[in-house]
């Protein structure tokens, strides 16, 4: 459930074979870090909205679900909630797998029409200003901001008056031509490969995916131009969007996330970029913003 | 060929399905980054020599080469030698796939000895002294070290006196347990999502993948603990293991790299940091250590 953050931080070590098969089994490393994240306080942990909660079902099977930040794109994520109210976006593709880049999905003839009232040209949100705004700064310095750091589920950073969501693995944009008010929400991607840094503040970033990157990550990559699937027949169907406020009830998925000004995170941060586990015998004493995604898990009880 | 690099330099666009499919179609952006590689003087490229390039074949088809850092991990890369040269890595599999982090290779059992003379305990070559080292600083900052920047085709980092390979995606390492003397070269991993620079000067970095990554990078993630396939059909069986110099001369890889020291690359950084393309408003300013690994192809004539 803990998906990009955790998912490294459970895997200590690099075994070799003969680790996982030799009897008799070693008892596994101790982890400092589940350790941590299992005594926090319930009050460290806030619920998302299923509201603020976008779910995307594969026809073929497996469920995407990502958090809208519409606190640093607010026009552009009106539009993701118009559209998956209106379910425009059924049956749509991923069309488009870059790797170590990028996993994009839309209208891939860019023929359907937006309906009606869901507005073409949007405001170019690619930041905000910093005031007020919650953020929390990592105490480790970036190649490319001022402070990076936390805004709640969100990988963040700030330069001067300006603040801004990053590129990080997991992290969602939305596509554009070279016009800067061309992208409506019709065409959403997912970094699926190292941080892309340098399309911060150039494009919409709405939100971050908490579960099924890996149905993204996973997929063969394109091999027409940046990746689009030179045959239609690779395109991967998406059977429907919706907000997971629309779902029944039984059907919501439930996330809730680590706030970035609990003790808890502070610690947690502390413990990742200074690893004492028995694996590591140097700690990177650091940690990048793209290594320090808050924790999300499903709520308790 | 120009892969993790230039795959990134040459997407400049996000674009929508509607700038793909409407005719007439626009031309497409100039990529400055591709006109300056294209323009570079022969003697700013560098041969890598094929005893310096590891050759994976999958026994379902697909090559993988890697270039090999003898500079960085001696012992490390004389036991891979000896390896691909008793043909022992032929038919072990890639066992294990962890999304985000690694792709690891290689005796999924743990039961195969190593062959006579091979030995078992190697030093632990986790970084090395700066002294001596061609080294290229990047002029700009690294969460993790004082410099960081380029030695031959790969990735670097400096502390005072120690230099190391910068764990980026398509890095190669190899896997070992807890004990630091305990890989052998027999497993080896690569890195296939965010830079994992937690594990910098934790383990022995011996490479980086120059071609086919995509081949490591886009497997179905393992269901087991640390992404080890949970079900052994779903390994992927590995045909053979040879050094490109081993190879008959129509069947070797051949890789030139841009150098580091040369004005092509240093152009290519600034370029490369200050987008003016169509599609950027606001060039980023800095380039991270994993965007800057230095270009490489195929060599001309």
């Amino acid at each position: 459930m803990i998906r990009t953050a955790a998912a490294l931080a459970a895997s200590l070590a690099l075994l070799t074979g003969a680790a996982i098969a030799d009897p008799p089994a070693p008892a596994p490393p101790p982890n400092p870090t589940a350790a941590l994240l299992a005594a926090a306080p319930a009050s460290d942990w806030a619920k998302i909205d299923p509201s603020d909660l976008l779910v995307m079902d594969l026809a073929r099977g497996g469920r995407v679900v990502i958090a809208l930040a519409g606190g640093f794109a607010p026009a552009h994520v009106a539009n993701i909630r118009s559209l998956a109210k209106a379910h425009w976006y059924d049956g749509l593709v991923i069309e488009r797998v870059q790797d170590n880049y990028v996993t994009q999905w839309g209208d891939a003839d860019g023929k359907k029409p937006l309906p009606k009232g869901v507005p073409l040209q949007l405001p170019a949100e690619y930041d905000r200003t910093a005031s007020g705004l919650a953020f929390t700064p990592l105490p480790y310095r970036d190649t490319y901001a001022d402070a990076v750091g936390a805004s709640g589920p969100f990988p963040a950073a700030e330069t001067g008056d300006a603040a801004w969501l990053t590129h990080c693995y997991s992290m969602v944009g939305v596509g554009r031509d070279l016009n800067p008010d061309t992208g409506t929400s019709g065409e959403l991607y997912a970094i699926i490969g190292q941080p892309a840094r340098g399309l911060d503040r150039n494009i919409a970033v709405v939100g971050r995916v908490l579960k099924g990157i890996e149905l993204l990550s996973a997929l063969p990559r394109g091999t027409a131009d940046l990746g689009f699937y030179a045959n239609p027949a690779q395109r991967v169907r998406i059977a429907r969007v919706r907000l997971a406020s629309d779902l029944p009830a039984a059907d919501q998925p439930r996330f809730e996330y680590l706030k970035p000004d609990s003790a808890t995170y502070a610690a947690w941060v502390k413990l990742r970029a200074n690893r004492q586990d028995t694996f590591f015998l140097r700690p990177a004493g650091a940690l990048d913003v793209c290594s320090a995604l808050p924790p999300v898990r499903a709520p308790k009880g």
